[in-house]
């Protein structure tokens, strides 16, 4: 854990350069609009630690699976988000001496990101080997209102000094991945040019042939004028473009360098269009310059924190914490691309690929339904359902037949990219989350249609798997299922897990509610999709009911609790406050077969259905279950506090969860898991997000009405979440007076405070 | 599968040159003395497929672990048998064409081992692409009278021409392993020198810093005098020392080159002496001469075969390939050397890094035991009791205390290099073979002795470890041992695997047994003991007590079997004869999941358990364990056919039993599982044997004496078989007639043949 950074509300600062953790901070001063991403790299040249990184979104490559032992099935390719050709350069030489923050000697740092406006703004004081003292002033942003755009001010003032400095102003392709399977490097130049005060350069991705042209543009400005350099000198490489000039720095006059990068890629532009656009692209930004660039950038994330920010009073770590978390979210996903999706580490960092796990479905989506307009959370559907073809493939490598899909574990294009026997083709839950999340949306959002036109053949495709993946066990005369992998991944290759078990049946009941439903609503859509898929209703719905009424449970009759999965009970049953120092985290102590067969859960299992099914369960049952397994839960998942948050909000055990929210919302800003050098969190980020939004404030939405249960953490006065519902924009407030809430936007709506109904935007 | 080889009772026959399964036949054709081995390459040059492969046992490498998810407590490198500088080659170039069978027009070709001598004969004749036509015989062998030296006799014969040959002699460490992890080279050159007709390199392996010298020396013979060759000239390059020279070919005439190798490691001999004293062994070969080196050698392959040949009248295939397994075992590992053992693919081959596995335990020494004198068998014990202190420290990394001992899954000096937790981690059972080695050997040669000095410190440390790993189930209110794999591999990280429980608990009441034994017979090597092992009678005894009489085994009351594993009835049970053809081999052709959550079985598991321990069960129930298990186990690893043919032997099922033998005899001269080219499967070989000693022949020991209950295969018409046994040779005979035991060598001595006392060697 590590706490450099400066508590504000509205600010991440870093006050004073910290070298040693730099990758840290270069995570967390990330910047993206959803379209690109940038980590917080420095514009000027920097020797000391770091990790460069530049990300396009949707621009992957498949990189050699590497295994130690491989097992049949496995995928030939990881499929990674790229490190990027990078448009942030700007080196600083003063008289032969370069600019670099590792060698100069540093008087004063400050570096600052503005969350309200999505601002990165360095200013520092520095004093060169010479004897050359300067102050830099850098501004940076990946525009919200023009994804292709990003833009640099970057202002240098002499202090001791008059002279000239000597600039060179690049895009750079010769990129590595640090991630890389064989210290490989993805990108092939395509082309390069050079043109008045911009140079393009455009590069491919080997294999996938992606394309992307990055181009940058500057204006020089001294004394308030932008003034044109001379004696422009264009320095090429292969896959290297760059301007070199020299400007006179005048002792205490400052001279702003903006920078404008465009960057566009193949998956929105033909090919032989790209320079051209990017072009037109970078006429635009010289055009509208700097300030007019960022006016609307930061008109766009107000619009958006008018939708999602949450206020705490009392409390200014939390509320720096929540505004990250959102801040992260919100540049990392915007729900214009449905070929896109949410990498757990966002545009932040380069490790785990960048893929699509089931994250999406259980965390993310929730977010995005509660803080933006129902098509950002349909998109992410719509990523499914289009994917739903290889789903079905990737099944068929399985073994399975007749349209039953098996989303992957990890996946960029729809293709499984992951590689242990243990997660890849027995972590199946996840297709129950993907199943889950439909359900979830079409119960905030009230968008029935989507279910006749999407919906309904995703989830035929995923009941068919549960009903091919299920056998008859005739020791039992009961139906199991058996070799999987729970959300508990510190349990390999169980049988009859209870949650996947659960989420299965649940599966199949609720594909048969929406497959009634749809056939009664509209028939014609049915029809055509029964023919499609070929469906059976006699055979497929037999089996699915006998399934349905027949399926085994692992249930303790003496603690009559849920079991995880069979043989739970012959584990020796310890609470994790047994477990020393040395002992943790377990999966860095413990040989991985101790941990296996310890009873010690790395995230919710049982606990993952009872919040997914809250509803079919009493509280007494819920209570049971969550002070049985809580106990013994590490949380050494991002992704398992909030669920555990929620619950214990739901039980009344308001310090239980406090203490899990807690673990959560700072996770990457004090660096608890000693890993955010390669990047933040995102996907658990929307779980702090739900800590608050559906454990603090008990949101729930029943019959398509909004239900609040709220209390107030007796660590906090107050707080406060707007959210994005059926077109209107709510706020709610919670404070030690009670629960306010407020129709911020839209048509008036009856919601529900701890069971009382109230009218709201009618007085 | 694949029949392009000649049968023969003694000799392995390539009759024609069939390059498309090459690497196959340098598999096969490999010799070796215990001390290094020589794939079948051709010493003249060859540009088709290959694996070009010399040995030199126990000088390895540790190459970089590969994994694709790094576990806590994998090892950090791979120990493998390294691919060794080559003493073979002899290049022939006639008028600038260079021999070269990959683009010379062959005539004839013949490929010839006589396992009778161990000698490597091959003749050809050639016709060049100018024309000149070639014969060529060459014989080479490695000597089992001296184990650093090799030999070959290279025979020339211009058949339509007269002129110049030059022919390049070498020694080439530049050399790559095919099995490398990350493609580098393993080998440095220490120094090289030439003098007179010799060469000697001298190379070290990276890491390890073993060094090798390998140096060769020659002499050519023409019209039957020796003849010193004019313009001698030295050709040298990094790693790679040659002489080259010319001779003169008559029309007709034979000029044979002797080329004599020696191979010398740091392992015998100190670093500053390994070139003076290759010299002075090649300079001993050279005196000698080919002709009394070979005889030397073949006398020893004699002596060899006195104790350990096996007949068979009837089916010359049968014979081959028993005598094939029985020279290959016998070539690989010879019993001097206590730091040696015997990887998978001996010295035929370089995959699977040429560790040892608990194969030795469970196979090769009952085959050692039965045709060597004992202190073969012992070097192979002691090699585990040199790595105790390593086995416990290897348990102390998986987080087990107080003297546990765990051997690793796969070794080179007593560390663990394997690397996927289901097999390094879970798969503990080899610890019990461990343990019931040193059983079998003191039941075979009645040495107690090697108890006191040896064996009991090493049960010891094995049953603590078992006592460590077991745990009290407090809902089955029995002991428990989670989180397995068995010696069925189709099965992963289950619960109670009946062989493992079971040979745990023997272990614990063997290590008891030998204790007091020990203690009554040699009470101050057991003080001594007790002291330097640290161990509480009173505690540690306690416990194993309470585990014995605790233990739980998963039984089906019903069938009246023991279960594999909690769960196995869960399964949907099918035999193997409903597979069809596309779904075998399973592991080419399901994925894994699907494999562990099948009922199929890769090799004897419970049945493993119930031919290790016989004794403990009644027939009937050795009969309802084979007849519910082995219709499901798909033998896809080599060692379970062995095993199922013996218990099929002893239950009476006659062809099931030539079935399952049938499965191991000719694996490799047939290339059943398609993977002979990466070398040949040496440890199952040993099965092969005992599916006849102790299969079809019956062979037990009970109380110090032998026991034979033979049948004979209605496919043969006889067979015989001679065991070593406590300084005797015996000869078992099987035919129509009856069982003849006869004495050959030794005093005389009481056997039991189907239960009746015979009396050899008295009359």
């Amino acid at each position: 854990m590590k706490q450099y950074l400066k508590h504000d509300p509205w600010q991440i600062i870093e006050e004073g350069f910290n070298p040693q953790v730099n990758k840290i901070s270069e995570s967390i001063f990330s910047i993206g609009n959803g379209h690109m991403g940038q980590r917080g790299n420095f514009e000027e040249a920097y020797s000391g630690e770091s990790l460069q990184g530049t990300y396009v979104a949707g621009v992957y490559y498949p990189d050699k699976t590497r295994v130690g032992w491989w097992k049949n099935g496995y995928p030939e390719y990881f499929a990674k988000v790229l490190n990027a050709p990078s448009w942030i350069g700007i080196r600083v030489n003063i008289e032969n001496h370069e600019l670099n923050l590792a060698t100069a000697r540093i008087e004063s740092f400050n570096r600052t990101l503005n969350m309200r406006t999505g601002l990165l703004t360095r200013r520092f004081v520095v004093i060169l080997a010479n004897g050359k003292k300067l102050e830099v002033e850098s501004k940076r942003f990946c525009s919200m209102a023009q994804g292709e755009v990003g833009a640099i001010s970057y202002t240098l003032t002499a202090l001791n000094f008059s002279g000239l400095a000597e600039l060179t102003l690049d895009v750079d392709a010769d990129i590595i991945n640090e991630d890389s399977n064989y210290q490989e490097k993805f990108w092939d130049e395509v082309s390069k040019d050079s043109f008045d005060q911009s140079v393009i350069v455009t590069a491919q991705t080997k294999k996938t042939h992606f394309l992307v042209t990055t181009g940058m543009s500057y204006q020089v400005q001294s004394d308030g004028k932008l003034i044109t350099p001379e004696n422009i000198r264009v320095n090429m490489r292969e896959k290297y473009a760059a301007h070199v000039f020299q400007v006179q720095l005048q002792q205490h006059k400052a001279v702003t360098i903006y920078k404008y990068a465009a960057v566009l890629s193949s998956l929105n532009h033909p090919q032989e269009k790209l320079t051209e656009r990017c072009r037109a692209v970078l006429d635009g930004a010289l055009h509208v310059g700097f300030d007019e660039l960022f006016k609307a950038h930061a008109y766009t994330w107000q619009r958006k924190w008018e939708e999602c920010d949450i206020t705490i009073e009392g409390d200014v770590a939390a509320q720096q914490g929540i505004r990250f978390n959102i801040f992260q979210l919100t540049q990392t996903y915007t729900g214009n691309d449905e070929r896109l999706n949410i990498g757990p580490k966002g545009f932040t960092g380069e490790k785990y690929g960048g893929s699509t796990y089931w994250d999406t479905e259980a965390y993310c989506i929730p977010f995005f339904l509660g803080t933006a307009p129902p098509r950002v959370a349909q998109n992410l559907l719509m990523y499914r359902y289009k994917h739903l073809a290889k789903a079905i493939e990737n099944a068929g490598k399985l073994g399975f037949t007749d349209g039953a899909a098996l989303y992957p574990m990890v996946t960029m294009n729809g293709e499984e990219c992951h590689n242990e026997w243990e997660i890849t083709f027995e972590e199946i839950h996840r297709n129950g989350a993907i199943a889950y999340a439909i359900y979830d949306y079409v119960r905030y959002t009230g968008d029935e249609g989507y279910l006749a036109d999407y919906g309904l053949e995703v989830l035929i495709g995923i009941s068919r798997f549960w009903s091919q993946r299920i056998n008859w066990s005739d020791d039992k005369k009961k139906y199991v299922m058996l070799g999987v992998t729970g959300p508990n991944e510190y349990e390999n290759n169980v049988n009859n897990n209870w949650y996947t078990n659960y989420i299965a049946v649940w599966t199949l009941r609720y594909t048969m509610e929406v497959l009634n439903h749809v056939k009664s609503t509209s028939a014609e859509k049915w029809k055509a999709l029964q023919k499609k898929v070929v469906f059976s209703e006699t055979a497929e719905l037999a089996r699915w009911n006998d399934i349905m009424a027949n399926m085994y449970f692992p249930y303790d009759k003496t603690r009559e609790i849920f079991l995880q999965q069979d043989g739970f009970l012959d584990k020796e049953l310890f609470p994790v406050s047994k477990l020393t120092e040395q002992d943790r985290p377990l999966n860095q102590k413990w040989s991985w077969d101790r941990i296996l067969r310890s009873c010690f859960i790395k995230q919710a299992d049982v606990l993952q259905g009872l919040y997914f099914f809250e509803d079919h369960f009493t509280e007494d049952e819920i209570r049971r279950n969550f002070d049985f397994y809580e106990p013994m839960t590490v949380h050494e998942s991002s992704l398992s506090p909030c669920v555990h948050s929620i619950l214990a909000s739901r039980l009344g055990y308001h310090d239980k969860a406090y203490e899990m929210y807690l673990r959560t919302s700072r996770l990457d800003l004090d660096d608890y898991n000693n890993d955010t050098e390669d990047g933040c969190h995102i996907t658990s980020m929307a779980g702090t997000w739900m800590s608050i939004v559906k454990g603090f404030g008990g949101m729930r939405v029943h019959n398509g009405k909004l239900h609040f249960n709220p209390f107030l953490p007796r660590q906090w006065k107050s707080y406060s979440f707007r959210l994005e519902f059926r077109n209107r924009i709510i706020k709610v407030t919670v404070n030690n007076e009670g629960t306010d809430v407020k129709l911020i936007a839209g048509e008036h709506l009856t919601i529900l405070v701890n069971g009382n109904e109230r009218k709201l935007g009618l007085i």
